[in-house]
């Protein structure tokens, strides 16, 4: 590995074995961790072309990293090199014509989206952790509040440059809006955790801030019918949010942020955002809901301050559940229809095995998140739980035509229910261009997708 | 080929070359024909299953083929099976919880667009000829009026059944709204244009129908005028469809058409579609507009039956150009603020080469349709100066940063400026992905993307 510290020649952006902090051999979850070899901190594309070229040419593994926040072992390196992208944090442009803005793959979400409403415009792309960087985002296809109204991150990614296995620098679709150019590569970097080439540059579709956020929360006597709503309200319109919270985890998520839902005495909880810039339409969407949800309780905040505790709450839930237990994070996604199926049968489960379960998330997309708690259990007990647990919820959601990850990906701790919800001749199809594009198979090889067979 | 027949045994469903028809030997300007051995229409997956499995292990070229309208020499064959769609043209499934409607490939556009209506639902994607299918939209990513606010087809395919070169049946996609298990191969078929499979079955998601749509058309004393408002248009808000019209082909389509625009004495025309289920919306939408347009003469038409002529004139253009002269079709897109750019160069271009061009179309994402006329040109003279003109225009557009092909694709009449537009490396990868597929390079191996090198 001498070579590469020549090629960075920066001691404090190549990092060898022994003086790689463990946050780095890990996940957003740090729970189980890898190890590594090297940990580069490139600044440039040029840099990354190089140390991949010399990767490649050694067969030494890479672990391309963001901020490390998944949920799925896809950062937890087995060795080799772990490619930090954090350095590369530049905003490149800012394109008011096209509606487009250009960063390195390294810049937080948060950053960006600060960057752009300065600037009266708006990223929609909006995954509950903000110091995630653009490149994860991009590599993981990040989902998130906004994506009932606005779509995911696939959907706002208008160009790439991407580093092929062997350095060669690919630039992949352009500032123009329609494109019917050939295979669309694009797509397939979009989600890919990793495994056909490191994102160094992103090129984003903005649209215009919408004037009028307005937040409503609303209380349920019961889980029920707290779900029975959601298809209700999807009926009537397109919310720009729609989440779903139950009550014992809200309680959690007040401890931890210091906030409170109003409705104290609800069962469950609908938070539900509109956003526009015509405040008529607004106002009747408002009125439509009301009439669809019929006789509940609810209230809209007043200040954007009230508004922003509701959602600081809702955004601590994760954070909130792990300062009490360690939990295993269900990232499972059923259609629209099928969510009060999926929930209900979660709630049986959780009798059966006697494991706690805590619900809440995007339901505005069939994407209900799912904490799965430890509490008491020792580590044996708590593989065997788990395991159980996991094997009930996945057959579930694959009689119910759902899919093992909405948005957290597959990295190496969802692959046994990825292999069987994905036909095997899709896995060999996805197999295939893994080799196309790596063939020596040294990027994130631990992750589901194998470059050779096994 | 005998072992075609028994698989089929249906003779009208096997057409040996000597009684193809030529219209099959070509594409939606029936201009250049290629040859066929057989034209094999399947009715069922088993039979293109069959197909493919036979002709895999007989290197036997096959070109799929929708309705054949395309307008890029993509469905000209160059020897072996035409496999023909258009009775694979049964609606499967509408699914009213999820949102989805399931279609066997060769339905039409305008019979699914139909069926969906009737049942108060929406399928936004809109291109000119309504007698396309599914299936052929899906392979060329088609665009249309409404993609301005709705987006392309790309953005409406849930799921997709694919025979693959070598028989083998891939289910792709699902129902569910947001999908993160492994590399996209729905979004690699988006587009591919006959190369990588056979799509058979396409899931589609739907919206609820707009219960208000609104047309309105301007128009202006310059072209340059016209084009200058288009941009001010889109800072104000998103359209349903913003279509340009200069007057010199307004006056064909009127002609071929029998109908009349307003605003006879205007030099262009902008004719803008805004939809929704708001009145309040549409008519704030409708003053902002005015407000961005200044004094500018412009008509709403009173009734959906003035309307519709208004847009039945827009449709018309195509085909009125070529009942007066041969044309050939330009799809090339720039970065939304480089329109004016592109458009002026191509009234200077017209002087220049003295060929005419007429300029209209999806002006609302930087796609300008450009009709080259043949006129009076012998075919040598036609060839020589179209080969000029192309240079030119493709040329700007590279300088622009706009691409060869927004909607229409590739085929195989734009080869040459894909190889120019689009890099090397991209291509080389491309060509593996094709490879992955394809291994024996018999799906439409005479289009842009080779399987081998050649
Ligand atoms: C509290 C919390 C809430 C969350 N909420 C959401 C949510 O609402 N929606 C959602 O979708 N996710 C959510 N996540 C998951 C996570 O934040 C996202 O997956 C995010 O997109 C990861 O970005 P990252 O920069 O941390 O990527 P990392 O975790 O560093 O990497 C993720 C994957 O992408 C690869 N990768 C990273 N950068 C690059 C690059 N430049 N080039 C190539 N490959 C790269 C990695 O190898 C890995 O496979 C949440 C996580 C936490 C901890
Ligand atoms: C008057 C006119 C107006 C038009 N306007 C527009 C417009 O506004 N927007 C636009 O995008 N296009 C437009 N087009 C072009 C054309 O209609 C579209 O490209 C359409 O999507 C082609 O559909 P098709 O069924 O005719 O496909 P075909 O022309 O039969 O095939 C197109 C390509 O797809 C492949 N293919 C077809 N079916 C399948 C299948 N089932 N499986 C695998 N491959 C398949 C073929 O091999 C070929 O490569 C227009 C064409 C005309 C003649």
């Amino acid at each position: 590995m001498k070579q590469i510290m020549e090629m960075i020649n920066d001691p404090q952006r190549v990092i060898t074995k022994s003086w790689i902090e463990s946050s780095y051999l890990s996940d957003g979850l740090k729970l189980e961790h890898g190890q590594a070899d090297l940990l580069v901190l490139p600044k440039t594309t040029q840099e990354v072309a190089k140390i991949m070229h010399y990767a490649n040419q050694n067969g030494i593994s890479v672990t391309p990293r963001g901020a490390g926040s998944n949920l799925v072992g896809s950062t937890i390196p087995n060795g080799g090199i772990i490619l930090d992208l954090s350095l590369m944090n530049n905003i490149i442009e800012l394109d008011k014509e096209t509606f487009t803005v250009t960063v390195q793959s390294g810049v937080f979400l948060s950053d960006l989206q600060q960057y752009v409403e300065q600037h009266h415009l708006f990223y929609p792309p909006d995954p509950g952790e903000k110091k995630s960087t653009i490149g994860g985002n991009v590599s993981t296809n990040a989902g998130g509040m906004r994506a009932v109204k606005y779509g995911v991150t696939r959907d706002y990614v208008q160009a790439l440059e991407v580093v092929l296995a062997d350095g060669t620098i690919l630039n992949i679709g352009s500032k123009n809006i329609k494109d019917n150019t050939g295979l669309s590569l694009k797509h397939l970097f979009i989600g890919s955790e990793g495994t056909l080439g490191v994102i160094t540059q992103c090129t984003l579709k903005l649209i215009a801030k919408p004037s009028i956020i307005e937040t409503m929360i609303v209380g349920f006597t019961s889980i029920e019918q707290a779900i029975a709503n959601i298809t209700k309200v999807l009926q009537t319109l397109t919310p720009t949010a729609l989440e779903f919270v139950e009550q014992k985890v809200a309680k959690w998520g007040e401890n931890y942020s210091g906030f409170e839902f109003p409705l104290p005495d609800s069962q469950a909880y609908l938070i539900i955002m509109l956003d526009g810039n015509d405040r008529n339409a607004i106002d009747k969407q408002r009125e439509q809901l009301l009439t669809t949800l019929g006789n509940v309780p609810y209230v809209i905040p007043k200040t954007p301050a009230e508004a922003a505790q509701i959602w600081a709450i809702r955004g601590s839930l994760v954070r909130a559940v792990e300062a009490v237990t360690q939990q295993d994070p269900i990232d499972i996604v059923v259609p629209i229809n099928r969510i009060a199926d999926f929930v209900n049968f979660t709630k049986q489960l959780e009798i059966e095995s006697g494991v706690r379960m805590l619900a809440f998330g995007h339901a505005g997309d069939g994407n209900v998140h799912l904490c799965i708690l430890r509490d008491e259990l020792d580590e044996a007990q708590w593989a065997i739980k788990l395991q159980q647990v996991h094997d009930a919820l996945y057959q579930k959601c694959h009689e119910l035509k759902g899919l093992p990850s909405a948005e957290h990906g597959i990295g190496t701790a969802k692959v046994k229910y990825f292999n069987a919800a994905i036909p095997l001749e899709n896995r060999l199809m996805m197999q295939k261009i893994k080799q196309s594009f790596d063939p020596n198979n040294i990027l994130n090889n631990q992750v589901y997708i194998k470059g050779n067979h096994h």
